[in-house]
């Protein structure tokens, strides 16, 4: 889904720079004679690189920033050096951020807040109609500004800047994501359909993972935390 | 401008596949392991050869039709075989509209009416929720259920099909577009700044054929032939 | 091999599609104004890699099926989206074989049974003129129809569809071929060469697990086990 | 045409070079550790720039000669630098003739006979098993050894060099080629067809000059003069 | 010869960041996690797209000023969409000047001084450290602080930038630039071989123009004039 | 620093072709209609791949060698296959260097002398004007004739071939350098900043690694065992 998310990132921030949704009314892309668009991405992660590739597809001038410079080179090798890799830092975010028409918030971290990485001083000082699409939303956003939005009321503005928050990016188109989350999933639905779900759990250590409850015994350890209960071993399930 | 609009046609189109708007709910590019959408371009000019552009950066799978083999060849040069390039005739046309996600049409003949490709029954085949952009709307459009929308209410729905009329797309994105516009015509008016309007005009072939009065003399032929008037012959100013 | 293979497979496919030798009679390129023809690959493995290279190379349209999601998000990054990666189940292959002009069988599992994704009431369905090209013919293939055939008549016709099923494809390019193979293993002989047979095998792990009989005891466990010895551990070789 | 037998001349060639067929057995694209195989390109027309096209496609090395510099150059913008543009002279393409593992001859002169630029004496001194397709076969050859071949017996063998001469390359994929002369013909069908002969050849320029005869009188001037008639002027038609 | 003189531009501009030769002491290309060098090229023309295409190569972010908006198009396409174009005009070639750690001039104006585009006092603003290369320097220079300089002293440094004005910049590469030379007069040389002068002179149209003298008379204009007398038309050599 | 010194390795070396610094005289990129330079790289790691990348932007013919198939197959998916990748071995490197216009020396062996792969009887027979870096002239050198240079007389000449064997080159971009080394070292500065030295090395591995002395007691392996002392172990500092 980060896939999704990255490519409809960029997407729907090109859109909402048109001067009649409230954005700078600029084209990503110039034209020749005219400069491109600037797009900012934070973090090289699925989410970030999925969002370049949108990003220089759409002809924009991309930066990308991540503190882990091994992404970054993996980046430049994807991109032929094609994307600005920037060591992140706040001086680097804070030129960046200031630079940008379009800036994409794309650090996440499994199961833990995103790290705040924009403050609402530099929200202040971005460029006014410039674009907001934070993909960290969920888990609290890597921009301060940013709250929680729907599809069909995405963006808000502060500070002149469009803040799109839409928390569950790839709903917006259900026909990609339903096939891809399929593609995910359906080899454990066969392998339950085939083998019922006794054998398929004690043969499938992903599908052992998500087992909750076992014939009336907590397993999930943090459930069982919860209740007070000893868990169930994984390995006696098999 | 033609090419700020083939830009955006796709850039619009994307957008508007979203199911929130009540497209199809696909994302062009696909993921690994889901098919791109589909993007059918007719005609190979300015229009289409920028919204091919777009397409593909998007990563779309792009079929582009013109009655010119030799804007094919081109299109095929400049894209490198990545375009599906196709002959454009009756039967051509609707088998690709009707494989077609997103339609751009972007077939226009100067100071004429577009001609009409794509008749109501074929828009009645299409895939319930593809998206038609019609960038010829304001020379009557090449799909017959085309009609002018505007910026703040760009698009509506018919036979199952979103229909994107807007008939100044540059507007969108003033910045661009006036930088673009300047670009190609502070040329004109540093002349007559620096020249006065009569030297200038003397000087410029293009500033003439601008020229509808001259000294009270008539020069424009349509404006003359109106009015009764002979026009003033254009060497005659100089 | 597997590189020379998948490359071999798209080059010979392209080939037989000519009218005189029984094929559809298409140029897989297309040329501006007629489509391009397409290959469906099975496998995003070696050979499917370097089949879907060739045939991007030679200008076709490229469906690419895995069952594997990352095989198929690396095949995307390798050729920047220009490939159409399908996730590998019944309904999506049989939508790809029917819509093949070529299908290149690449599934290979190491020392196992290829697994027959293609059954002959789908080859039933496939274009006429058609060309498969089953470079998993010598683990059975993965198409049901597929036999073995040589270099010297390589292919025959089943069903209106072209098959070529032969064995040692690299044979058809020994000079390449021979290059890569030493390339391989030349290491591996200038080290027996260099510190005799006894001193090269116990320095090198790989060398250790090729030795069958060590000094009058068999080494290799499963000849071990068919002559009721007990196998010498390859540790105490060295 | 010239479009599709550029891009078979390399396709046929690739297949030609297999051992099994007498070729060198090399594979054009070579493998990671191996270089390519070299193609060399005798002219920068359509021919040679589709060979070159599907040449660089499938890995080769590639060098393109001709005396037109402004081609050349076309050339190099096209393929990015990517071929070897070379400018023809006898010094120059004794060298490139005698590194070439293929050779395409795509040097054609409208009405008139190919030039021949290598010499028997050059084909001797090939490397033993290259291939030589020339597309310029109907007007004699560029290559001094080719004579017409057929589809059905393509290839004969000279000092060691595979000669390949079939004389009519598009007939082997017709699918390709019947809608690639359709795609160029059809406009002019249905213009006799909507107007009546009488009509579309007095509005079509290109009609009139395929005119023989008309209305008893000879129009087309070299038939007129074999049978010693002024010819009815084009003109006079309309 | 403008080809060599572009890309040598870009070629010794690089070596000159060199830190130990006065440069800023940067690497074009940046590496992953520095931002790319920037380059600034004035002119769309044989030198500007050599220059810019040698810039690209390099890895550097490289942007492209000219008044033609039809060259800008052409650059557009032909490194699709990789330099940044830009509408020449006084303020966009300050931004473009200020922001460049390499400068090349280019604009070169057949037979005619160069247009002063770039003056001391913009050169003042530049960043220290930086470089121009100025391919005009033959015809004036368009960077009024250039001056003559030669292979073997070829910057010096003023206002803290260093200036390459070398004027004959195909002399640092004589292999390449006598090839290309002879590439380009071979063919008259034969011409003159074979017919003889007098009837090379009269059958070719290029070199009637290069004569001087013709049997006693003048025939260049120029010199005509100078020497006060009437010159031989040049359809009377024939 | 390894991306640094590859890619100035031939940024310098096409700049010491140049005639007038001793060199070969050539362009590396050629122009229309005369060929490439070539460049020959030793080694695949970070060095090579850089090396390479700046090369083909450059516009020559890149040949790549190393022992290792898995780096060469590596490099032909990041250069899709425009770089000739060769099995090192002393027959191959032998051809490949007597084909060089520019040799590049990149084999590094971490810690350990550098493989001497040209002997100063290859180098004898080098083309005349040639150009040899060798990066890894710190560790000794991979080339027999190389000996350490300074930026400030970077060449030498040696058998008509220039030497040069700078041992520091990313000093020569102290801009680009400095940034890239701060990427790398600044996260920990911030470490020992924010949590003092002692919670920073007893929370951080690889700080722990660098510390020489700990509270009196050798920490460091190497310095302990030169001094008499027992090292105080690593985990002891935590």
């Amino acid at each position: 889904m980060s896939e999704v998310a990255g490519r409809l990132a960029v997407q729907e921030g090109a859109h909402y720079l048109g001067r009649a949704y409230g954005g700078r009314g600029i084209l990503l892309s110039g034209v020749p004679g005219v400069p491109h668009g600037n797009v900012a991405i934070l973090g090289a992660g699925t989410v970030g690189l999925n969002a370049a590739k949108a990003a220089l597809g759409l002809g924009a001038d991309v930066s990308l920033l991540d503190v882990n410079l091994d992404r970054l080179r993996h980046a430049d090798d994807v991109f032929s050096g094609r994307v600005i890799t920037i060591a992140s830092n706040a001086f680097n975010i804070e030129q960046a951020v200031r630079r940008a028409d379009l800036l994409v918030g794309g650090v996440l971290v499994a199961g833990a807040r995103a790290p705040r990485l924009v403050s609402e001083a530099l929200v202040q000082r971005m460029k006014p109609g410039a674009v907001i699409v934070d993909v960290a939303v969920d888990q609290g956003g890597c921009v301060e500004t940013i709250r929680p939005t729907t599809l069909l009321e995405p963006v808000y503005t502060l500070h002149g800047v469009l803040h799109y928050g839409v928390t569950n990016m790839p709903a917006l188109v259900p026909r990609t994501s339903t096939y891809a989350l399929t593609n995910a999933t359906l080899p454990y639905a066969l392998d339950l359909a085939r083998k019922g779900p006794v054998r398929a759990v004690r043969e499938s250590a992903e599908l052992a993972r998500g087992v909750n409850l076992w014939r009336g015994r907590v397993v999930y350890p943090a459930v069982a935390a919860a209740v007070g209960e000893k868990p169930l071993p994984l390995d006696d399930l098999r």
